[in-house]
């Protein structure tokens, strides 16, 4: 960890740096990939499953019988967890659905929005180490709510070829049927270009290793909309002395434990809280399952003692963490003060990994920086709002002139005379 | 213009296609340009300028004295104009914000999300034949909504170093009060990297050549935000026998107008009326001053008749056109139907300038299919949406057990232990 006590405000930016993780050398290799998938479909999918997860499949989609499989397989106990969270998701994402509002702009000239489902949508779920069927529900539960007509759900298999029973069982309980064996890059090519098996989509959610990554950006530069650019996991906890230093410690380990690029970051008042905060850690690693993956994330991560809160909240808004939490007095008012992050939580006990589960908020949030221009996924990341506008008899008469003489003086004579030989029309009836 | 008479289901994805823009041979000239910019910064602009807009400048930057010559130069009629369209984009644009709303998912746990607006946003309106005041109010006017803090705008000088009072005056009355003399990638390069003069920004708006594409495409790599992926515009008119041929010929034209590059499509039920359009099209062009690139762009257009009005909105939706015209009987009620559009304008009256300069919605939109999976430009992409959320003790009682047996079946145990130990802390305390 490091340990800055003070630092001057010329530092700051620095502070900020992530750790850089150059990834132009996987142009070619997911190009590659991608251009195999777009031409030989399910035949080079079949092939990169033996190649890259040591697995022969027969077929990409998972069956009915293995979705009944996976139900028994998980405890009854896991199964109500997974309810209370996707009840709380669900209760809270839906509330954020605009209305259709018809506006009058002028007499006869009415305009709304309307909000319409993207037709078509992928989710990428990671295989590895950890099953993320937390992820399944954070993705699936927003694009049902959408009502997106075809939601599929990309996932590697293991050397079995087998799919965790709990991405099944969360699939299966968020509604969604189509779970296909495929990860990695490949999975993005599948969803970009459509196989055999698996349809094209219009969008692509969901976090991933460097590979994946760098084909959802392809896919972006093919016109396949993704949720928001990826990077490493964060989180920056702000406390003051009223803060629990275990806590504390507790929330920057569970970041670290993400995965050896993840960053922690402390900023408080105090020298002695920070120490505490230290020992704390040390404490608390020693009995984690992956202490080896949080002990390498530790290495990037920041332990800082500035002026004040003022400067803390300063510094976190310069930063523009994923994760912030504010462990203070008058944390919420402090709340008010944040200009950049992706989700907040306020308070002693409102611990990140709530949120990563359970509370309703989603989980999938701009990261690296980009909570300053991006915000996390929503149900309006399953959707577009359609303008439309309605303009009778009278609209035209009120509003005509303005637009002939805005469009001739752009030089768009075309434009005006789409208006004129209406007005014309209509003065020609009333005549 | 290509007509399409009862046109089989087979061949529809191929009448969905738009014309091909191969631009992979401008990623070098453009990476060089970013480059040149980062480095060079100031000196790099002035540079450019003088190659490429024939101009040699000693500030960038528009001057008071500047701002208040444009005042003097438009007209009475004009600026009234501009106005009434100022106003009716404010009043549509103001009523879409999301309210801040305090969700208890489970008791003792509060969850909401509060719009904060991007910090630096920086609007790009492209110079040349048209002087784009209009993009100025549909850029400037959301930006000032959101109240993101600095919103600068960039566009090219004429070779005697000037900006077009339209502009300068829109961009006055829109409260944009930094104007840049500076056009192309290279301005796009300067809103990415900053320069002595100009401020880097955190997402970049506005249309553009295809430099300026690419240069957004590679602003975007760097982490900078877009408003959307571009393309050349487009409008489809759906008709029935109730529309009148000489205002849909008007409407077809007014797409036309705008590059050799646009594509207008017609879709109906007839083969009298397609011939009466196809008609009033020749007339119509006759007249027109753009009327040599319009004659280029009729080339991509399309004119289709198709078996009933149902396989019409069945088409238009597989198309996705930017701008959508239906101009039948019913037409509300065939808007409903709609799901892949940016803008729809229904029945006779609404032409598409109406929407282009004055009616309220905005008139940056997805183009070349992108209606899909985009929405077009509105107060939101101005925005972030943060997420916070407050639990008590109650709630991390009723909601922390669920959180642990999760974290713990994703195999993350420092997750479960940030709730283990508040759990814990909370114990002790009771007893």
């Amino acid at each position: 960890m490091q340990t800055y006590i003070l630092p001057q405000k010329n530092q700051w930016l620095k502070l900020c740096q992530r750790p850089i993780f150059e990834t132009a050398d996987l142009d070619l290799p997911v190009a590659k990939i991608m251009e195999d998938v777009r031409i030989r479909k399910d035949e080079a999918l079949f092939n990169y499953s033996k190649k890259f997860d040591n697995c022969s499949l027969e077929n990409l989609i998972v069956t009915t019988q293995e979705f009944t499989n996976a139900q028994k397989k998980i405890s009854k106990e896991l199964k109500e967890a997974i309810e209370i969270a996707a009840q709380n998701i669900k209760f809270f994402h839906k509330n954020y659905l605009e209305k259709t509002n018809r506006i009058q702009t002028m007499q006869g000239v009415e305009c709304w929005r309307r909000n319409v489902a993207i037709e078509k949508v992928g989710l990428y779920i990671p295989g590895g180490s950890a099953p993320l069927f937390s992820t399944v529900l954070m993705l699936a539960i927003p694009a049902k709510i959408a009502q997106c007509p075809e939601v599929i759900l990309c996932t590697p298999p293991s050397p079995t070829g087998e799919i965790h029973p709990a991405i099944l069982y969360t699939a299966q309980l968020t509604g969604i049927t189509k779970v296909y064996k495929v990860g990695g890059a490949q999975a993005i090519a599948a969803m970009t270009f459509g196989t055999e098996s698996i349809p094209p989509v219009y969008k692509i959610f969901g976090p991933g290793n460097q590979f994946v990554t760098k084909a959802k950006e392809q896919a972006q530069q093919r016109g396949v909309a993704i949720d928001m650019p990826a990077g490493p996991s964060e989180v920056l906890v702000i406390a003051d002395v009223t803060a629990e230093p275990s806590f504390v410690a507790a929330d920057l380990l569970s970041q670290a434990e993400h995965g050896s690029d993840s960053q922690a970051i402390l900023l408080c008042e105090s020298k002695e809280f920070l120490q505490k905060v230290k020992k704390e850690i040390k404490k608390q690693l020693s009995s984690l399952p992956r202490r080896a993956i949080a002990e390498q994330a530790l290495k990037n991560s920041r332990l800082i003692v500035l002026k004040n809160i003022d400067n803390c909240i300063e510094l976190s808004n310069l930063y523009a963490p994923e994760h912030l939490i504010i462990a203070t007095k008058n944390a919420d008012k402090l709340a008010d003060k944040i200009t950049n992050a992706g989700s907040v939580f306020i308070g002693n006990y409102s611990c990140e990994s709530i949120g990563d589960y359970a509370s309703g908020t989603n989980h999938t949030l701009p990261t690296n920086g980009y909570a300053r221009n991006y915000s996390g996924v929503s149900v309006e990341s399953f959707i577009k709002k359609i303008s439309f506008q309605k303009i009778n008899a009278n609209g035209l008469k009120s509003i005509g002139k303005a637009v002939e003489i805005m469009a001739a003086a752009e030089g768009l004579e075309a434009h005006k005379n789409a208006v004129t030989i209406r007005l014309q029309n209509l003065n020609n009836k009333t005549k």
